[in-house]
């Protein structure tokens, strides 16, 4: 991270450029597809925007349906990984890798080939491992996870989806296929079954953008919560999370994502995206129309404006 | 990249910084290994260490071997892809992705299961496919490389070295199947044989680690080269070269030096790694030792002390 | 098949020949290794061997421990296959291939790249489908094989080891993996533990070599069962089984099983293996520690005498 | 190989059965596709239809166009295998596999995956490792292949296509890259371009129907040429390389040509087809369209019904 913060003797109008970017991206309606994997998904509207930004100053901005929870799904990867870190350090990297893998986000293949390592913590395999290791003697591991996302968005009322979370599950099939093709390797300590169901609830989080946004903030901020008051993280965890986004968090398009827009971000299949500006701010963006990678059509439009427009790149 | 230079604000000691790198990289000679898949390169000493910094300012800082010209091997890339970005534009990606492989830099994997069209400019076969892309329409493409680098690095007497090319040129027998293999799919559109002498005598190309940090300052500079006074790239160019360089620039450890780096760098089997800090500075390093991912031992460490000090890290 | 059977003009004197075959093998003792991935069958005494011939026309012969029950494990696979082309004819292989698979029983890697169609009934994944087409529309599958072997071996003693079976679901992660990979490709239409219940079943069932050679005889005769006086399968339906087991089943040393042995084989991780001299004869041989392929070590060396005393190679 | 001949003993009408079939396959003209990857090729009429017999006894048997050459192309691959079995015995197998690949005939994967050892030597890698070996310390390897044919069929008239030599040439990009992977994994001895010169001209050999089943028929007779007088190979190594046809000699659809026709062979894709009854005949087929996966449509077709009517599956 720079130290400084240019954008702030910038005097940058975020709400103004939030709002350009709203109309601006209307043209690409239509021209991605809503996830349609599990039914509850599919449902949603897909003309749903929304867009919030948080600054390391504490200034807020926000447009469209930014108050308006959605399913995060592997935003929550996200998560679990910052919680997983901040409790177990670097324990974590002895069980899950650094590198983008290569294949789609639930490919089996580089698991076979490689003992059951998954690449990183943010495709399916690498997810179920960290949450694997997190829910080692932990009581009621759901619990732990959603209230440490309502903690970090200082919203209480944030709540999984129920409905979503036994769509999921009862749909799970692949992930069932990685959990146990990992446990035949020794690489899942605990029961799959019990793994399944956290993970399952852990992706029906609903969470709006604005909850997304003061969330994910401690990465921008060196680990530092400025709404706790308090480093959710040590400043080197926080950066080296955000390196991992960036060479790893936007399914098999990292490479055009970094390319495009060019800041550390993770997505979901419930359309959200989450970035950073390290130093600076974090932003979070919602539209369900999905590109084929699996990343927000309108979400990445949106994302490659606001760096455009306020040359926020990391590069 | 941020706008503004914080760098500039805090008065940073170069000088002090390298020196003080050049003493703690020690310790880590002897846990890498020379190139050895030619001979030329296998007798360069193992303990030659040089770093080059070059800021967007004008200043300079050296240390140790940093004027001593070596193989710079695959970071000839880079600038074949920054002279035929500059050329062809957009055009280039019509041929080559700009995702991470997930597979060694040499593998054909991907290659037949992808038609022949490699996933991003910096494995062999990507780097075939744009060098091809180049050579069209040019009567001396060697000369024509070698030229954009003198240019660039303000070097005249940089120059091939013949023994290395010759030597490169009778072991090309993977990247000889890399490119009849992507002939077959009708990737490329020259002969296989004049291509390979081209890529071995690019690769080839003999520089130091300030010809390198000079040469790469527009990367730095928003396109613009202070050392020639004018652009060689749009700005949006130089960004997007930046971000391939951060997912794709480091063999399959493209993770992995994100994590411990953080910059965008094109790191060469010849132990040469070229950094950069966006808005900031350019900076290359020396020392022939390799670890396992093709990636210099001491250069990594060098450049990870350097961003732990600086605090320059993109994160 | 040949029409007519050159071995009974030429009276070859079948219980010499296994004796001879049971001095010579016991040299190989103590080269292969005893299947220990489920606990229950790393137990068996390393030093059993049986072996047993039926002939067409009713002969029977037997040396060693050839009427002792063993785990026939992948065996099964021959005997499920068998029950479900004479219930559902063609229809199977519309849903599973017939070519080898060049990769491990239990890789997952081609069922992804196929859109979870397996290649072969004989690898575990083909054999989960099958069982998955015969169990459509069942009320008691695991009865429905154990009865089809009990009738063609004329044991009705012959049982489920229920340890093994225990011991197979769990440690059955594997199995599980397939199962689920390829349920989210629609390639499985039933419940995936109960599938995975009656498939750790079938190969906990425990027959002799005798049982065995009695079981396997129709694949030798046509289709013809003469222990029953009845055929169970068409001459076109034992011809061609016969030549899938040729091409796929030993695991992925068919080619090598085929060059050595030159008969349709099936081998199973409990040591055991069946082939057959169409027209002729069928044999079974019994030897619990495996080669690499996870193949009888003893087995395989066995068969090969046989073929090369009898001249028995179907080429 | 069964020792006596039953088909001896029955009396098989085979002009009859050859006239027969011959009706019959018309129906299948126009559902396969003359090869077209070098123009040489694909000017051959579609409608060429020719069947050869010649049995252990001496009897020959044709119908259509059994006496006109054509471009045995990968049928080459087993006569260069049988001279490379006679001159160098079992080294041959320390340098190339027996199994199938499960992969198309010029994939590079496996290759990659297992340093450069071709998994058998029917699949174009492992066909150009056989001839690397051969070559070694001869003066004139065209020659010497040429003339081993000659001898085999006792055509002397028969040779080299030169035109389809020069055009295998100009697009054997597949190949090369095959060759320098190998060379790049040591795999090969002698020059790259040299062997590809011979590959390119052992698999323009032109042969008819006629030359071939003369050809082959030691491989049905234990090694014993009956035109010759003398023995080609032992009669293990005949058995042995029946096994590997039957499990490798047709391309990706072995397991369903061994389902469908039951024969050891060995296809190429000029339209022709050999196999052999061990113990009666060899039979050579001719049509130039092809299937999916490579071999003859028509020639599958009338050898399907070959051993349907004749009852001479191995199986």
């Amino acid at each position: 991270m720079l130290t400084g913060s240019p954008a702030r003797q910038r005097q940058v109008d975020y709400q103004a450029i939030l709002e350009e970017i709203s109309t601006q991206v209307r043209q690409h309606l239509g021209k991605g597809k809503v996830a349609d994997y599990i039914p509850a998904l599919a449902r949603v509207p897909a003309d749903k925007f929304g867009m919030a930004v948080r600054t390391v100053d504490g200034d807020e901005y926000r447009v469209g349906n930014a108050e308006e929870p959605f399913s995060i799904q592997s935003i929550s990867k996200l998560f679990v990984l910052m919680l997983a870190v901040s409790r177990l350090g670097d324990l974590v990297w002895t069980r899950v890798g650094k590198e983008p893998s290569g294949d789609p986000f639930n490919s089996l293949v580089l698991l076979e080939h490689e003992h059951g390592v998954p690449r990183n913590p943010f495709i399916n395999a690498g997810a179920l491992v960290v949450l694997d290791l997190l829910m080692h003697g932990v009581r009621d591991s759901r619990r732990l996870i959603r209230d440490y996302l309502r903690v970090l968005s200082q919203n209480f009322a944030l709540d999984f989806d129920r409905h979503i979370a036994r769509s999921e599950r009862r749909h799970a099939h692949t992930n069932l296929a990685l959990a146990n093709l990992m446990k035949s390797h020794g690489q899942i300590a605990g029961h799959v079954d019990r793994l399944l169901d956290v993970y399952c609830h852990q992706c029906s989080l609903a969470a709006s953008c604005l909850d997304l946004a003061r969330a994910c903030l401690p990465l921008a901020a060196s680990g530092y919560s400025p709404l706790l008051g308090e480093a959710v993280l040590t400043a080197r965890q926080a950066r080296r999370i955000n390196a991992l986004m960036l060479t790893c968090g936007t399914y098999d398009s990292v490479g055009s994502f970094a390319y495009r827009v060019g800041l550390p971000a993770k997505s979901g299949v419930g359309g959200g995206i989450v970035a950073l500006v390290p130093g600076v701010l974090s932003v979070a963006v919602w539209s369900p129309e999905l590109d084929r990678s699996g990343n927000s059509y309108v979400g990445t439009a949106a994302l490659e404006l606001f760096t455009t427009i306020t040359r926020h790149s990391v590069f």
